[in-house]
């Protein structure tokens, strides 16, 4: 993705391997500070995952990916690193995709290093794609909305929501986005609208119960992004996805979600099956470590929330743009 | 309201006379400190209004009243105070039904502070009745889901949105209440969440983007305030009431909306006439002074949205409570 730096425009990736260290942008300094943290050990990889140093469920499955580059690097424990990892968050598919993936491909015997960088430039490479498929939907003039960030930070680079958005910018159109600003940890405000202020998209940050407001002024398209799809096509996202989606229903626009087929979970049969993670009241009620809610008020903070089939218009693939009923077809 | 306090639980109000003086609880301040503030200008209370020290339509009601008071007593034009007073914010209908109230009492040469006690002491009486009816709507272990504020704070005394439960709860009845926290300015989370707090109303703070997930669980009612009522039942309300009016109407959970005869305006046909007030970006970008959003990236702040009739279940009036096409009954 590109960053303005002092010196200009830097190439930069939410995570990468670089000098036997894992390396990647401290998501939660942003959008003050852009810090690079290293790690060279798979349990603090784990951590950075936990505390969401890092996340979005594409970046999460690299992060796993590498960090079981690093177990293996320090001749650990390989399943024990497996299930270490694993056990950081539990809704994202990616983690456990990408830490299977990793465990086959030791098990074969291949690199770590080059296993993971492979593992992370297939992500990327899925996104430019999902960015050629999505990107068509966008036309010129258009309004679109977002939820919490898919984009570049989420994804390795490139994103999966913001993909599209990217690629239709780079294309010459010009349209406008409302990012919502995603509470309690605000992605949208200070992820997604960073992203975009950084590639000159327009953009404006909302509030998230600003959603109808602005649909019933004409939205033309939302697009999100997913951390799990399971086979009859409810997917689970960022907590107001859901709110979005049935708001999004209401006024007839279509609703896409955007998601490298590693995210498509085909074990499960529906979105019921799906764990959603319950994380500290604190992120709601304190902000920057300052108490924002009254003392003797509890407040609850579910991450995730699951949005059925039928409120999805389409998912965007590296494979191309599937109905929820056509999710067979996505399947490797 | 209830109010703890160190020598104990306090009765107060959220605006009155004492003194020669217009008296308010500093809204800003809360939940963090009891903070009461004196005026003595007309002028000052009006920008009262308009900085939020104190809110609700209600509450901006009575506070207009006494803020006419000051004028006659000071001998200002009384004409000039109404139109400064109606200019402090544009949507609430109470206000420019107080101003109206007060110009033709003091015009049959009333007692200013009687008139304008008078005023308060009427909307403490209609929010009583409210609870009365809206009482009986609410049956032990319900779930209700209420947004923003619409508590004592927002009206004088006992509430409109929460006169309903303070009825119940006073009857012995016993249920939960989501109090989602009505970004950006967190009035949920910092005044309806306090003051559930001070009457021991069992409660949660939820994110405004968490309505469907906790509404897909099973929520049995919602009940809002509002800020204006048209004719056909239309109705303006905290930014965020729209979405949740949409996924109520999903789940078929009833909505209903809690309001005193002074906030219908009968003379708007529909919601479609309602000045929606724009407010700072700067209440969504910056929490505290401190700039929370990225530079560069602008925020739009919508502080209401309206909703229309068709998603409303009923109105809760001190007359009793209308369905959105018995409005011309509510008529006085």
């Amino acid at each position: 993705m590109k960053v303005k730096t002092e010196k200009g425009y830097s190439d930069i990736r939410a995570v990468w391997f670089e000098n036997g260290r894992v390396r990647m942008i401290d998501q939660r300094e942003l959008p003050h500070r852009i810090v690079i943290v290293d790690f060279t050990e798979y349990l603090d990889v784990a951590e950075a995952i936990r505390n969401m140093t890092t996340r979005g469920a594409p970046s999460i499955g690299a992060t796993a990916a590498y960090g079981m580059c690093l177990a293996k690097l320090s001749k650990k424990d390989i399943k024990k690193a497996a299930n270490d990892i694993k056990a950081a968050r539990p809704t994202a598919n990616d983690l456990f995709y990408a830490v299977d993936y990793m465990l086959e491909e030791l098990e074969k015997g291949r690199d770590p290093i080059d296993s993971a960088n492979e593992y992370a430039q297939m992500m990327i490479d899925k996104c430019t794609k999902i960015g050629e498929y999505g990107g068509k939907l966008i036309d010129d003039g258009m309004k679109l909305m977002t939820h919490c960030n898919a984009g570049a930070l989420a994804t390795v680079d490139v994103g999966t929501a913001l993909a599209p958005m990217r690629k239709a910018w780079a294309d010459g159109k010009r349209f406008f986005v409302y990012a919502s600003e995603t509470r309690p940890r605000l992605q949208g405000m200070q992820l997604t609208a960073w992203e975009l202020n950084q590639e000159g998209i327009d953009h404006a940050i909302i509030p998230d119960g600003a959603s109808a407001y602005y649909m019933s002024q004409g939205v033309d398209m939302i697009i999100t992004g997913a951390d799990r799809i399971t086979s009859n096509g409810d997917f689970a996202n960022k907590i107001g996805t859901f709110d979005k989606a049935i708001v999004a229903k209401h006024f007839g626009i279509p609703f896409y979600v955007a998601a490298p087929i590693s995210t498509f979970d085909f074990k499960m049969r529906s979105g019921k099956e799906i764990q959603i993670e319950q994380r500290s009241e604190k992120e709601v009620t304190e902000i920057y470590g300052h108490r924002i809610a009254p003392l003797g008020s509890p407040a609850l903070n579910p991450a995730f929330d699951v949005t059925p089939a039928d409120l999805v218009t389409g998912f965007i693939t590296e494979k191309g743009i599937f109905k929820p009923g056509e999710i067979h077809k996505v399947r490797q």
